[in-house]
Order: structure tokens, then sequence, then C-alpha cells
């Protein structure tokens, strides 16, 4: 094997299923505008469930906080800015910023990370399989060491019908990242 | 020309103005402080629009939100800390982290990035032309290759009177970035 | 002595302490969801003061927000996602996201800085004295030239009990860094 370069510019794939299961009390959708439509002003916390790219481990949550910035009618969606984390049990977090639109894929910025994630550079696409419910991510990492080998599965392609595997939803021992974060 | 290195520690600059023109319904204060003055607990979302620093194309737009951290009477202003992108279209966007105090200019944190910015660190000078409806940026980029010439740019240097040309302001086809951001 | 190097994959650890004096109206805890427990929705505005690791020298304040993510009754205590900065007067500032668990350390993400900080990347453990009015930080930062001296001090070991010096806590003459921000 190639020694490990954690200095290294090669980009790694990492892939995440985020799926809000509705048993968080999430989004808190916060109409802080009082207007009746969606408009600059409103705030979105949220947290949603990870799960592994292949689907069969669950892998923690997401964290954070969309900002409306602006409700575009005309594309029957909104523009928000998104900012944060991925949480992956032991393994650490990956920190994002960037464009979440209703309507449309979009690529965020990764802002940092911790663990395994410590140092890293990037950024990630996302997309968007059921609004809101259920999105895909293709994290392209630079700057960390190889991942470990737990985190690099084949994905599920994203698609309306894919699910976890019940082990997984189940949290499941060994159908689970270690220590997950919930 | 020499060979573009991504992992360059070579600085690039990139110049912007955010402009406030009246049309997007920003800022939003939220006083959640629920006190007569400017204090901890105000949020202040806001997205203004974005041009290239030579002012001759629109860019896109900024977005993200301010937080009031503290009134300074002494100085006659406020201290927030601000969490915003810059929105550039089809070039990608910047995210940005750090003071931004009424009265005076500061330097955030270019904390990622996406597009041509994917992997970008640095920090980006704040000034204040017309608070807050006109600013000038300065970014000092790293670790990204060459930017597009399109973005390279002999800016207009900042002052009271200076206004985008009216292509610009109109969007019209040859006066914006590629897809640019609204 | 070894010769800066900017783009090293050095780590240089750098200490902090953050104690909340009382005195700056913070935190705001902002319960915008409307429950008698704290709950996905409410929002944390905060900004403390930040000493260097030797207590010797007032450094500056912490400045940014956290997002109450979930209340975790069996560890009698929440998680919030954070986003702040750390400002450490004419040295510039370190911007953080990640975990903030009223019960437990934790890592956070350094997402960029400015000044001394320009360019910076790594993480940051957390430790909690007393909740929430003492914490002990330890920064693992990449990427950046040697720290200036005056910030590398041998630390005070977190306890209970340790205090700022007089001097420090008054802000006297030679008991702060240079313009320490307030």
């Amino acid at each position: 094997a190639a020694p490990t370069d954690s200095n290294s510019t090669k980009v790694q794939e990492l892939y995440a299923y985020e799926i809000n299961e509705r048993d968080r009390g999430s989004p808190a959708y916060l109409r802080l505008s009082q207007k009746s439509v969606n408009s600059l002003g409103d705030l979105v916390p949220f947290s949603n469930k990870v799960y592994t790219g292949d689907l069969k481990k669950r892998a923690g949550i997401t964290a954070g906080i969309c900002i409306l910035i602006k409700n575009e009618p005309e594309k029957k969606g909104d523009r928000y800015e998104a900012i944060y984390s991925f949480y992956f049990g032991d393994y650490g977090h990956i920190a994002v910023q960037g464009a979440y639109l209703t309507y449309e894929d979009t690529y965020l910025a990764v802002t940092g990370g911790s663990g395994v994630f410590e140092g890293v550079s990037g950024q990630v696409k996302l997309q968007q399989i059921i609004f809101p419910f259920k999105l895909f991510y293709t994290f392209y990492l630079k700057g960390i060491p190889d991942l470990p080998a737990e985190l690099i599965v084949q994905p599920v392609p994203p698609a309306i019908e894919v699910e976890p595997t019940p082990a997984a939803k189940n949290c499941e021992p060994g159908a689970t990242l270690p220590n997950f974060t919930n």
C-alpha cells in the first residue's frame, strides 16, 4: 500500500445518506420573519439521522441551521444558507457551509473536521432525493490521511425507494459505526 | 505560464463589492433580545448583491447571518459575529466567519469554498464604505489553482460614490458572471 | 531554530481559558422552541472572556452561537451545535464549529482564522470545568507559521478553583495581549 500522506492533495470520496425519520422534532421552522411566505428572517434549526453510503450502518446525525435567504416562487422553492455538521460517532465530524436549494442539487464547502477528519478541506455534493426527508451526499475530502476502511463503502445509488437496512434503522450491534452519534 | 499548483501556498487576491440595493428585504433585524438597544440575543440574517471588484459584472449574492455580540456606545457602533458566504454564479462560493464591526475594518477567516474555490483557505479584509450598504472586500486566498481570468480584475478603489456600471446593475448579457447567483 | 514553514503539517498547541464573568449579558437563551424543556428551535448567542492558558493575560473574547440540538435527560444535559470564534486582540482570531455537550468533553473543528491564524486548520479540545462558566481549550493548529512567543505559554492545568491573575482580570498594562478584544 502507498504510504499515508496527511498533507496529500489526494481527493477521497465519502458517501452518506441523511434521513429525517420524523422522530427528532426536526426541523424547527422558526417563522421569525412573521410573514406568511417563507422570507429572510426565518431560521430553521435541524438534526437528522446519518447512515453510511451503503445504508448498512447508522453513522450518526446532522446538526445545524438553515437560514432562509429567498423564496423563489418561479422555481417553486427556497434558497437557504446552511451551516451544519455531520457526526460519525467515534470517527469524528465534518463541518460544512453553503447553499441548500429545495429545488436543485448544490455543492457546499467542507470547512473543517475532528477525529479522522481533523484538518479536512474540500467540498460536498448535496443531492436531494425526497425533499426534505432523504438526501444523498458525496464528500470530496482533502488534507487527511486515508479514511478508515469502515467508511469506504460502495454506495447504494440514490433513489426514492432506498432505505437503510432494518438492522441499521434499529441501531443493532454491527449495524452502527462505533459509538454512533445520536 | 507557470504550472497550476493546487497545493500552492501562493496567495491570490480577489476583490468584490457587496451592495445593498434595498430590494431584497435585507437585512432582517430580529430583535430577539427584546431590548431597546442592540443587545446580545439579536440576530440579523442578510443577503446583498455582489459585484466584481471592477464593478463591471454582477457576480452574485452574499447570504448568511450576523450575531449581535455587543453594543459599543463609546464607538457609536456594534460588534457582530458574521457567518456568511459569497456566491459567484457557476464559479462557486466562498464561506467566511469573523468579526463585523460597524465602525472599523476587520479581517474575517475564509473557512472553505466550492467550485473554483474548493479547498480554499485564507482571510478576507472587509472595508466599510457606507454602513451598511456598500462594502469592499479583498480576499487573500490560498490552496487553490489559479483563479479564472474573469475573476482577476483591476478593482475600482473603494469610495463613497462608486457604483456598479448600469449594465452590471441591470444584469445585462456580458455584464454578469456565468449563471450569476441571485 | 528550525525555519518557519507556513505550509507545515506540524501541529502547534495553543491553550486558552474561556470564562463567563457574568458581566456581558451572556448567554442569551432564546427559547424559540416555546417549549418548557430545552428543545430544537432554541438558540443561544453568547460571548465570554478569553484568557491565555497561563491565566496571566486577558486575550479577548469568544463570540458566536449555540444551536440546541437535543435535550438528553438520561445524561442530564444538552447537545448543542456551536459556531463561534476566539479573538486574541491584534493577533487575530480562530473560527470553530462542532458539538458542545454540557456533560462531556468534545473536539470541535478549527475552520479558519485571521492574523497570525490566517489559513489555519485543525481541531480544538473543549474541556468543561464549571458548566457553563469556565472552560479550558487545547487547540491543535496546522498550516500556520510558528506562533508568537507570547501565545506559547505553560498552561495552568484545568481545575475548578483556577482563576485569572488579578492583573489579567483587571486588564492591567502588561496583563493583556496587545489591543485585546473586548
